[in-house]
C-alpha cells in the first residue's frame, strides 16, 4: 500500500523550529506519512501568495494527497479552520482565502474543522499550525474521513485576487501574484483568457515600464530585453533572458499590472 | 514496525552540500530512517541558538526519535562527541552545551561517543558531522544501544544561557535567545516563572525600548504597538501585531533584556 | 527491499513551488522513492557551482542512488537531456557540463534521454525539470534501465572549470568554485595535486590578498588571520577562524585565484 502523501505550505520560514515541530506531531499521528515541502517561504501573512503557490502545485500530486496550508495572520482570533475535498485530494487551512485559487477552478466541498478530538490538546493561542491544522491533516492522511472533522459550510471566504478586472474597452487591471526565484514577475493574467495577444498586439504596463513583446521560450530574446511569456503555470510572466525582471523594474508581489490589447 | 525517526539541527545552511552529504551517510547505515529537518539555519557557531531550537522541538516527536544536533565551532579540537538519553529519546551532539536546554529540564544520561567502529573512516579534521555524529545517530536509529557508543560521563559542559539572573529586588537580567522569522523577539524569561506579571505591572527593557503591555494573542494590540506575549514555547516574546518587533527595536540574538516587576 | 534513493540539486530556490512540484511528479511515478535535497540554492544559471555541489555529494550515497541535477539556463533551446551511469549510480541532467566534475573522475557511460514515453506530456517550453528530468529520474528509481531512455553518446559537453591551469614555472591560475555558508572560499586547487605546499612555501593570491599559511584545523589560527586549509572535499579553501573569509576578502564564486609555490 503506497504511503499517504502530505504536503506543507507555510509562511514559517526555515530558520525556526515551527515546521519541524509540525512534522513531529504529524509523524506521531501518521507514522507512514510521506511529507513534501511545497514552500515555507511565503512572505509573512501574504495570503494571496500562499493561495498562488498551492494552486500551482496541487495538481501534480497523486490522488488522496493531503495539502496542509498555514498562512494564518488571524491565529488566535475567530477565523475558522477548514478542510476541503477537491480534485480527489484534501486541503487543510484557515478560512481566510488561502485555498481560493483552488476552489475557483475545482468542484469542491468545504467543512469546518470543529471536532476537538482531532486537535492536539491543549490548543495554544499562537500556534494552530501545530495544534489544529497539522493534527487534522495527519488524521486525514491516516485514513479519517473529512466528515469526521466537522460539518459542510457554504459561507467560507471568497476573495478575488485571482483574476484581472476589465477596466475599459481594451484594458484590464491585474496584479503581480509572485516574484519567483529568478526574478520572473508572475501576473494574474491567464494565457488561456488572452489567446490572441500576439496577433493583435498589446502593452503590459507595470509602473512606468511597458512590455510589448511575447516570447515562446526564455532564450529567445536578447539579453536585457523585457518580454512577456506564458509561464509553466499558464499565467503570463514578465521576464528577462538570464536576468531578473523584478530587479529591472523594481516591483513586488501585490503591485498593479495593466494590460491593453490593440 | 514504524520507521525510526531522525531529526537534524545544524548551522550548515541549505546552500552547501553538507546536509545532503550527512543524509547520504545516514541512509547508507539506516535505509529505513525517516529524516526530519528541524533547522539548518542556526546562525554560524551560535551554540545558544541551536540549544534553544532543539529544546523547543524535541518533545513533539515520538519516543525513540534520534535528534542529531551539529553546531560545532570546536570541530578539530579536543571537544568530545556525546550521546544523551532523555525523555525516552536520543540526542547526538558535540559536548559544547548545545544540549543544555534539554538536560536542564529532563532526567538524562550522557555518554561519550568513543567507539571508533561507529565512525565513518577516515575521520576528517573538518567535518565530524559527516564522519562521527551522523554515523552515530544512524546506528542508534538502526537499533544500536547508546552503551555501544561509549561510557557514561558526568563532566559534560554546563553552560547557563537558559535562565535570567536576579539582579536586584525587583529586577532580572536576561537575554534574547532568538529572533524568529516574523521578527518576534524570544527571551529567556519563562512565563511559568513569572506568573503574575499582568496583575503586578512590569517593564521589559531592551536597549532604550520599554515594553509594559501583556497580550494574550497576536491580534489583540493595535498595529505598531510593542507588547509581551507568552509564545507557543512558554517563553515571553516581544512582538508587534503583523510586524517585526526585531526591526522596530533593532536587536539581535544574544542581546540583553531586563525585567522589572512592580 | 530498501527504498530507492533520489537526490535533487537545482537552482530553483525554496520560495517557489518548483521543487515541490517535481517531487509530486516523482512520487506519482515512484511512490517508494526516498528523496534527499542536496541543495536548491545553486546561484541561478551557475552551472559550475551545480557541478561542484553534486561532485562533492554523490560518493556519500549508497549504490543505485539516482541524482537529479537541474541547473538549466538553456531550457527551451536545443540542449539535450542526458542520463549517466557512473560509480554504480545514476545521474540525470541537461547536457551543459553540470555533470562534468563527476565524469572527470569516474568511469562513465552517457546516454541521451530521447524516449518520449518517459516524459510527462505535454512537455512545456519552460519547465523541463518537471516534464523531462524528474520523470526520467523517477522511472530509473522505479527500476527502468538507462538503456530504455535512449542511446549512448560520446559528444557530450566537456567544459574545463575543475582544474587550475599552469601559468608559469611556479604559478597556477585557478578560480573560486564556491563560497560556503561560513564564508569559506573553496578553490579548484585539489590538495592531492599540491602535496608539499607547506614544506616548500607558497602564496595564494585572491585580488590584492595574499595567503601564505597552511592550517590543519579551523581552530588553529588566531582570530582574523586568513589561512589555507584542505577542506573536507579535498580542495584547498581560504578560511578565517570563526569568521567569513569571503567577507574579509570581498570575493565571489567565479573569481580568479593564483598560486605560487616556492
Amino acid at each position: 500500500m503506497p504511503k499517504p502523501i502530505l504536503t506543507l505550505t507555510t509562511d514559517f520560514g526555515l530558520s525556526d523550529h515551527y515546521v519541524g515541530t509540525m512534522k513531529g506531531v504529524i509523524l506521531g499521528i501518521c507514522p507512514r506519512a510521506e511529507m513534501v515541502d511545497i514552500s515555507h517561504q511565503v512572505s509573512p501573512f501574504e495570503i494571496a501568495e500562499g493561495a498562488w503557490l498551492i494552486a500551482q502545485a496541487y495538481s501534480w500530486f497523486p490522488p488522496k494527497t493531503v495539502h496542509l496550508v498555514v498562512v494564518d495572520p488571524g491565529v488566535g482570533t475567530s477565523r475558522r479552520p477548514i478542510v476541503m475535498e477537491a480534485a480527489g485530494q484534501y486541503f487543510v487551512a484557515p478560512d481566510n482565502g488561502v485555498l481560493a485559487m483552488v476552489y475557483a477552478r475545482e468542484k469542491h466541498k468545504i467543512r469546518l474543522i470543529s471536532n476537538e478530538r482531532y486537535f492536539r490538546q491543549p490548543v495554544s493561542q499562537t500556534f494552530h499550525g501545530r495544534d489544529i491544522f497539522a493534527p487534522a491533516a495527519a488524521h486525514l492522511a491516516a485514513g479519517a474521513t473529512p466528515a469526521r472533522l466537522g460539518k459542510v459550510v457554504e459561507d467560507y471566504l471568497r476573495p478575488s485576487f485571482d483574476k484581472p478586472q476589465r477596466s475599459g474597452k481594451r484594458t484590464w487591471s491585474g496584479r503581480i501574484l509572485k516574484i519567483d526565484r529568478f526574478g520572473n514577475i508572475i501576473t494574474n493574467f491567464h494565457a488561456s483568457d488572452f489567446p490572441d495577444l500576439e496577433r493583435r498586439g498589446f502593452t503590459m504596463a507595470i509602473g512606468p515600464h511597458q512590455i510589448g513583446t511575447l516570447a515562446h521560450h526564455y532564450a529567445e530574446s536578447g539579453p536585457g530585453e523585457l518580454f512577456l511569456i506564458a509561464g509553466s503555470s499558464g499565467y503570463f510572466e514578465v521576464s528577462v533572458n538570464q536576468g531578473s525582471a523584478a530587479k529591472r523594474i523594481g516591483c513586488e508581489a501585490g503591485a498593479a499590472a495593466e494590460l491593453t490589447v490593440w
